[in-house]
């Protein structure tokens, strides 16, 4: 088999790499020669060039590994240099955007396939590539339509086995919605919980621990990635953000009015049952204490 | 050095194997003569006793690890066993709380000091007890009164290195609205996001990946830990919910009116300089989608 990868960014390179490690042969296409020169230099992969033409043809599959805002542009670009049928996928955080700009103009060459491997770093660029950065985790794939389902799920589940991924299907609506709840509000809660955090950065840094790191590395992504995951998977963000508003409103109305049951039943996530002693000796300890006393 | 903990869950079992590997002699205090066993067993502790008298008598260092609502009862308990002035540290996420009730008694032989060593897990239990634990991470001193810190700040000083911490000190009112801002409020948040995930389980599970479970992580803290610091910094910890509500308020309304400059501006949390064509470039692409005409 043999990928094209278009942009040998963070995701590309990872994929790249993983790829030629299930000995399927990579071309990887860069707009500067030093990040080709680098890619060849560390084995991530077979060929390379600055020559879009010569990197997306004679492959099976071509992958898209650029932000979000340059993809359909590239899904065209490609069109016009291919001479023959070509599945191309890309790698992008939001589906609906891509597949309808994709889907408002004819392509000649291209069948377009919707791909998002839901693995990442808040690190961009050739330099961070992460080995075996998919094992594990899924590639959702989106197709337009069954017949092109029909015609390529075969090898797009080749490509999910070859990273050691998970392969998964659903639409664009239901990839958009569900990347907003695990992905897209994560990233602007950890967004606010930083800013919160760099509003007193002096008096914080020194006794934050591991805990915060985990909540705030994903606030260190490419701030524009944050953008066009907002702007264009707008509507699901806006709607997961009430949600987590209105909890945040529930909980701090328990925090105020000492609603220990509320807050109980808010914190026990894993749904295991509690020792009944512990809990009701916590609970009067909070009933009886009193902060304004203090 | 001798150091006595007590209580052999994950904070004083990782304590004492830290303490051992600098030389300290530690002895364990646990309700259970089965615990004892397994922490002899496992080289965490040098001797060991469900007699809280044998554990406590002869220590250089009594270390107070137990759930916050047990501490000053424990810190009494101790008091009424103890022969001549002893130095008695806890380790509990909250300390205006601790340091009120204990003050508000008097005490006869302990010499009482507010310890928080910044670094935990979100399992608890002898079985979780971790190796180098507080390795690099801050432990925070709370001393009631200048004079009970002239007399200790050396031997403390001297604990934090053997744990191979930072030693650092500061008011408990200082301590409390440092920790809800760096632990507390990330606290909520991951319940809040957890919970939002759990109500769609089925559909969010197979998608979701390393970012969701970073940001997820400490939701699975015990409830009874979340339900203490919740309640027994109340005041702190409803201010920063306030203010984080407010910030996810205006990032909602900046996502809802395609507010790009304020959500740049939100989003640049590292404050580097961006790529004013890739940003523009952005920027248009996002004013110019509009998803109500998909």
């Amino acid at each position: 088999m043999r990928v094209s990868v278009v942009g040998l960014g963070m995701i590309g390179s990872s994929m790249a790499w993983q790829l030629r490690q299930a000995e399927v042969t990579v071309s990887g296409y860069a707009r500067r020669q030093d990040t080709i020169d680098k890619a060849l230099d560390q084995g991530v992969i077979d060929e390379g060039s600055t020559d879009l033409a010569t990197v997306v043809r004679g492959a099976d599959i071509i992958v898209v590994a650029l932000p979000i805002e340059l993809i359909p542009r590239m899904v065209f670009q490609i069109d016009a240099l291919l001479t023959r049928k070509t599945l191309v996928i890309d790698v992008g955080s939001v589906k609906t955007y891509i597949m309808s700009q994709i889907a408002a103009r004819p392509l000649a060459h291209v069948d377009f396939v919707g791909g998002h491997p839901m693995a990442g770093s808040e690190k961009s660029g050739f330099e961070h590539y992460v080995q075996q950065l998919f094992v594990g985790k899924a590639f959702i794939f989106t197709y337009p339509n069954k017949h092109i389902q029909a015609i390529y799920e075969g090898v797009l589940k080749t490509l999910a086995h070859q990273l050691q991924a998970r392969y998964l299907t659903m639409t664009a609506l239901d990839h958009d919605r569900r990347v907003s709840a695990i992905s897209h509000l994560p990233y602007l809660l950890s967004v606010a919980l930083y800013n919160r955090y760099a509003r007193q950065k002096d008096a914080l840094s020194a006794v934050a621990s591991t805990g915060f790191s985990g909540m705030t590395r994903i606030a260190h992504s490419d701030p524009l990635w944050g953008l066009t995951v907002a702007g264009f998977n707008a509507e699901n963000v806006s709607k997961d953000l009430g949600e987590i508003i209105e909890s945040l409103q529930k909980i701090k109305y328990a925090v105020d009015s000492r609603d220990v049951d509320f807050l109980l039943t808010c914190f026990n996530v894993d749904h295991e049952q509690m020792n009944p002693e512990k809990m009701n000796l916590v609970k009067n300890h909070i009933c009886g204490y009193d902060e304004s006393t203090i």
